[in-house]
C-alpha cells in the first residue's frame, strides 16, 4: 500500500531555522517569520525602518522544511538515533518482543496495509538505567535536555529576554519530576519537548479511528495535520481495526511524542468484552506499543473496584472510557484492578524503553455537576501514590486531570493535584467550563484551559467543536489546536513566561502600522486571517491599505490616533 | 421600500411562555424546552420516567412566538406604550425635535428608504422624573422592574430553588446604581432586561454598516438575527448612509434595547472632518437618537485632551473610535473634549428620555502590551466622576472597559473599576487574551470575557472573528454571539446564579441518557449540535442510539459506565 501526503505548505514569509547546540551537535528546529518594514514619509521622503523577524516555537517537523522531501510512505528523519546509539546503554534486539506484535508481522494478508519499512526494536541494556528521569538524577545533561532548554527560549537571547531555562534547569526539573521529556529510543523521529509548569505550556491533541470511521491514510494526515498547526504531543486513540499498522504509521511519521491508551487495543485483542481482558494480554500490548515507539502511556491505575459504587452518585456516571472498562472489569471479577495490581511491573516495563506514564483520570467529571467530587479526588488520591512508584522506577510520570468543572472549581483542581502528586506535571482535558455548548466546545474548554494553565497546568488536551458530538475532521482538528494555541499561549502570557509577549508586541505593532501582510504571517492562522480580510475587501492583490474593512477609512481609530500623534 | 423578513424559525421542541405578573398586567416571556421521557427497561417492561420541561432565558421577542406574524415592515408590538402612558408623567411631543431629524423627515428622496410607519416622541413631562433610577430613588416599583425580576428567575420558584431577586431588590440596586434598566420610551417594543452584578451576565452585539458595506436589510436582518441567538443587547454602529433611516428599521424591530455612538452619526453630519465637529452638531445628534428610541448612548466623556501625550507611549495607541475622534479634535481645537465640557447638558437631555449612558472606553488597551497603563486608568478615574454627575441627574450609567488584557490583569480591572466608579455596572469588550489569532477573537475574547464576568463584569460585548479583519457577516454574528452566551452562561454558573445550573444538569442528564434529542434541543445552538452529529451518523432519521461517532459501541464510556451501576 502507498498512502498520499498531505497537503501542508510551508507558512508564508518565513523560514525554517536550526539553531546549534553548545554541548552537543545538535540542530533544534524553530520558525522564523520575515516582517516588512515599517514605511514613513519624513520630510516628504520615503523612509524605511526594518522590523526584526521573529522566532516561533514550531512543532511541524520536517514537513515545513522546503529542504527535506517528504513522503509518507518512508517516515521522516530518525533524528535522535545516534544520539541514543552513543549513549551505549541500550541494545537493539534481534525481534519484536510481544507475541501480538510478532503475529501481525508474520501475517501475509496485512502486507498490504503495513508501513513498508520495519525498523528493530531498541530497548535498556541489562542493568541500564536509560529514562530522561534516570539521566538527570545522575546528573547528567543529555542531547535530549539541550535540545529543549534552546527550544523553549527561541531567540531570547539575541532580543536580551532573561530566561532562567538552560539545559541544567532542565536536568534539575526532570529530576525532581516536575517536567517530563518524553524519549521512547524506539520513536527518534520525534523532536525532543518538555512538559512542566516552568515551560510553556503545551497542548496535545487525539486523534484515531473507531470502529465506526476512518482509515489509516485519514489517521495519518490527521497527525501530520495537527503538528502543522502546533500539536505539541498527540494522542492515537485508535479502537477500530488495525490499530497496530495504524500506529505505526503515524508515528513513523511523527515529529512530536505520540501517546495511547493502550487498553484500547487490549480490549480490541478480546473483541470489546471487558470481561475477557488479562493481565497478559495487556503487558504484552504495552511491549508492542513501546516497541513501536509510543512515547507515554495512558493508564487508569486510579480507577478502582471501590469507584462502581461512588460513580453512582454522579449526573453522568464514569465518561472516561479508560476508566470505565477498568471499573466494570473490577465490578464483574470483584477483584482489585490489575492495573492498579500490577503497577510495579507495569513500571519495569516502561523504564525499559522510557516510555512516560501518563496517570489516567478515569474519573474526571463529566458534567459540572460532578466536578471535583468524591469519585474524582479519591483517584487522585491514589494518583498521587503512583506517582512516588513509578518515580521509584524511574519512569517519568504526568497526572491526567478536568474534563467539565465551573470555573469556580478550577483552581481546587490545581492545588489538589499539585499537593497529593508532589508537582508532577499536570495535564488537563480542558476543563469544559458549561455543558449547555455541544458544537462549541473548543470554546467552552478554552475558557478552562487558559484559566488552568495559567495556575501551571502543564499540558492541556485539545478539545474539537465535535466533542460529544462526532470524531474530528480535518478542520476540526485545526479549530480545536487554533483554540488550544491560543489558550496556551494566554496562560504563558499570564504566567510571564520569558518572551512569550514578543509575537504578540510585534503583531500588534503590524497592525497599527496597517502591515497587513505582517499582521496575518505572524498569527497563528495566517490562511484564515488572511482569507478573512480578502473576502472582505473583495480584492485579490494587495493588503496594504492604511484602514480595514471594520470602519472604513474616516472611521480608522488606529489612523485617527496616528493623525494625533503627529499633530500632537 | 419593502424589505424581507430574515428566516428565523422557532427553537425545537420548545414554547414560548408568558408568565404573568403580580404586582403589573404583564406578560414576561420565556421559552420553554420540552424533554422526552427517560426510558428504562424493569422487568422486562419499558417504563418512561418524564423529565421536567427547562426554562430558560429568551432574547428573541415574538419572532419565536409562532402565535405573531412577523413583518419587518411593520414592525413588532409596542409592548411598553400603555406601560409608560398610563405613568402620566411623559408627554407626546407635535413633532420631532432635532433639525436633522426634520430635516430628514422632510426629504422626499429618502421616501424610498424610510420605515413605512412613524410614531411621535415622547419625554418627560415638564417638571417629571422619568428614568428608571428616579422612580427607584423615590421607591417605585415599576412594570418594567417586575418584567426583570420574573424574567430572571425563570422557574426557580417551582423549581424551589431559592433566590434574592425580587421586584423590590431590582429597585434597590437600579436606585443604588448598582443595575441599569434600559428604558427609553421612545422604544416601547424592547423587552425589559437589567445589567448588573446580581443579575445574570448579558451580552451585547454590534451591527451596523461602513461606509464601505452593507445595507439596510442586512443590517435589519444582523439584529434579529442576534436576538434570536441571545443578544441581550445591540448597538448599532453604522457609519455608512443613512444611518438615521436605518437606525428606525432596526428600533421598530427590535425586542431588545438598542445603543448607539452618537458621536459616529455627528462625524458623518460633517463628512468625516473631525475639525469640524460641535458641541451644537452633537447635541442634535443626541436629540434626533433619543426620539428615536435609543436606549443607551455610549459617549466618550473621558477621553480629554490630555490623552493626547499619553497614548505615545503606546504600541498600538488609541483604538477606540470615538476616542481617538475626541482627541484629535481636542488637540486640533486645543481645548477640552466638548464631551467632558457639555457633560451636565448631556445628562439633562438624558434624563428627558431614560437614555442610559455609557461612558465609552476611549482609551481601551488595542494591544495586550498596553493593557492597564495610565492612559486607560486616567481615563477610567474621569468616568468615575462623571458617574457621580450623571447620577446627580438621574441618568442611569453603565462604565465601558477592557479591550486586549492578559489574563493576569484582568482582576485589576475589575477592581479599579468598582472602586473608581462607585459600583455602577462594567461593561467591557472581551478582554482579548492575546493578540496573535485574528480569525479567532471570539475565541481569544471569549475567554478574558468569562473570567471578567465571574469577577461581577454586567455585560460583555461580545466579539465576532472578524473582529480586526471585516466586518460579520450573519454566520459571524451567529458565532459571536454563541462565544459569548458560553462566556456569560459559565459566569453565571461560577458565580452561582441562581438557577444557572438546571440548563447544565439536564442537558448533563440527557446526554448520560442517550436522549440525543433532548441534548441538540438543550443546547444553545440546536441547529448545529443536530447537524453535526447527524453528518457524522449519516443517518438523517432518528438520533437515539445508545452511543455515539466519537467512540462506538464497545468504547462508549457512559454506556460501560451505565452497565457498572447495573451490575454494581
Amino acid at each position: 500500500m502507498k498512502i498520499s501526503n498531505i497537503d501542508v505548505s510551508t507558512y508564508p514569509n518565513s523560514e525554517k531555522i536550526y539553531v546549534d547546540g553548545k554541548l552537543f551537535p545538535i540542530k533544534v528546529a524553530m520558525r522564523r517569520i520575515r516582517q516588512y518594514p515599517t514605511v514613513k514619509i519624513e520630510d516628504g521622503q520615503r523612509v524605511e525602518y526594518p522590523n526584526a523577524p521573529v522566532t516561533v516555537y514550531d512543532t511541524s517537523g520536517v514537513y515545513t522544511d522546503p529542504a527535506h522531501t517528504y513522503d509518507v510512505n518512508e517516515g521522516i528523519p530518525r533524528l535522535r538515533e545516534s544520539w541514543i546509539a552513543e549513549r551505549g546503554d541500550t541494545e537493539v534486539l534481534p525481534d519484536i518482543t510481544s507475541e501480538y506484535g510478532r503475529m501481525r508481522k508474520a501475517d501475509p494478508s496485512l502486507d498490504a496495509i503495513r508501513f513498508p519499512h520495519s525498523y528493530k526494536p531498541r530497548r535498556a541494556a541489562k542493568g541500564k538505567k536509560i529514562t530522561q528521569m534516570d539521566y538527570a538524577r545522575a546528573g547528567i545533561i543529555t542531547a535530549e535536555m539541550e535540545y529543549v532548554a534552546i527550544r523553549e527560549n527561541l531567540d531570547n537571547e539575541a532580543r536580551g529576554i532573561s530566561t532562567y531555562i538552560t539545559p541544567e534547569f532542565v536536568r534539575q526539573e526532570i529530576a525532581a519530576g516536575r517536567a517530563v521529556l518524553p524519549g521512547n529510543p524506539n520513536h527518534p523521529e520525534a523532536e525532543p519537548m518538555i512538559i512542566g509548569k516552568a515551560f510553556a505550556v503545551k497542548l496535545n491533541t487525539n486523534i484515531g479511528n473507531s470502529a465506526l470511521s476512518s482509515g489509516i491514510e485519514e489517521e495519518v494526515a490527521k497527525a501530520v495535520w495537527s503538528c502543522y498547526w502546533g500539536g505539541d504531543t498527540l494522542m492515537d486513540l485508535s479502537t477500530g481495526d488495525n490499530i497496530h499498522e495504524t500506529r505505526e504509521w503515524i508515528i513513523r511519521n511523527c515529529p512530536v511524542p505520540v501517546g495511547t491508551v493502550p487498553i484500547y487495543q487490549a480490549l480490541e485483542k478480546v473483541r470489546g468484552r471487558v470481561k475477557d481482558l488479562t493481565w497478559e494480554i495487556y503487558r504484552d500490548t504495552l511491549i508492542e506499543q513501546a516497541e513501536q515507539g509510543v512515547d507515554y502511556f495512558t493508564i487508569h491505575a486510579g480507577a478502582l473496584r471501590e469507584h462502581a459504587e461512588l460513580i453512582k452518585e454522579r449526573t453522568t456516571g464514569c465518561v472516561s472510557r479508560g476508566g470505565s472498562i477498568m471499573v466494570q472489569w473490577a465490578t464483574i471479577h470483584n477483584q482489585q484492578s490489575f492495573l492498579y495490581e500490577h503497577f510495579d511491573e507495569i513500571c519495569e516495563i516502561l523504564a525499559q524503553y522510557d516510555v512516560a506514564i501518563s496517570l489516567g483520570d478515569g474519573m474526571r467529571p463529566g458534567c459540572t455537576h460532578d466536578a471535583n467530587d468524591r469519585s474524582q479526588f479519591l483517584e487522585l488520591d491514589v494518583l498521587g501514590e503512583l506517582t512516588e512508584r513509578a518515580w521509584a522506577h524511574g519512569v517519568q510520570v504526568l497526572i491526567e486531570g478536568p474534563g467539565h468543572v465551573p470555573m469556580q472549581k478550577i483552581q481546587e483542581n490545581m492545588d489538589r493535584q499539585r499537593q497529593v502528586c508532589h508537582e508532577a506535571p499536570f495535564y488537563t482535558l480542558g476543563p469544559i467550563t458549561t455543558d449547555i455548548a455541544p458544537g462549541y466546545d473548543h470554546i467552552t474548554s478554552a475558557i478552562g484551559a487558559a484559566i488552568i494553565g495559567r495556575l501551571g497546568t502543564a499540558m492541556i488536551c485539545y478539545v474539537t467543536p465535535k466533542e460529544h458530538l462526532a470524531l474530528p475532521t480535518l478542520e476540526d482538528v485545526r479549530e480545536g489546536v487554533i483554540a488550544y494555541k491560543i489558550a496556551a499561549h494566554a496562560a504563558d502570557l499570564a504566567k510571564g513566561f520569558p518572551g512569550a509577549n514578543v509575537r504578540d508586541d510585534a503583531l500588534s505593532k503590524a497592525r497599527y502600522e496597517f502591515r497587513w501582510k505582517d499582521q496575518f504571517n505572524l498569527s497563528l492562522d495566517p490562511e484564515k486571517a488572511r482569507r478573512f480580510y480578502l473576502e472582505s475587501r473583495r480584492a485579490a492583490a494587495d493588503a496594504d491599505d492604511r484602514f480595514c474593512t471594520m470602519c472604513g477609512p474616516n472611521f480608522c481609530a488606529m489612523r485617527i490616533s496616528q493623525n494625533c500623534e503627529a499633530q500632537a
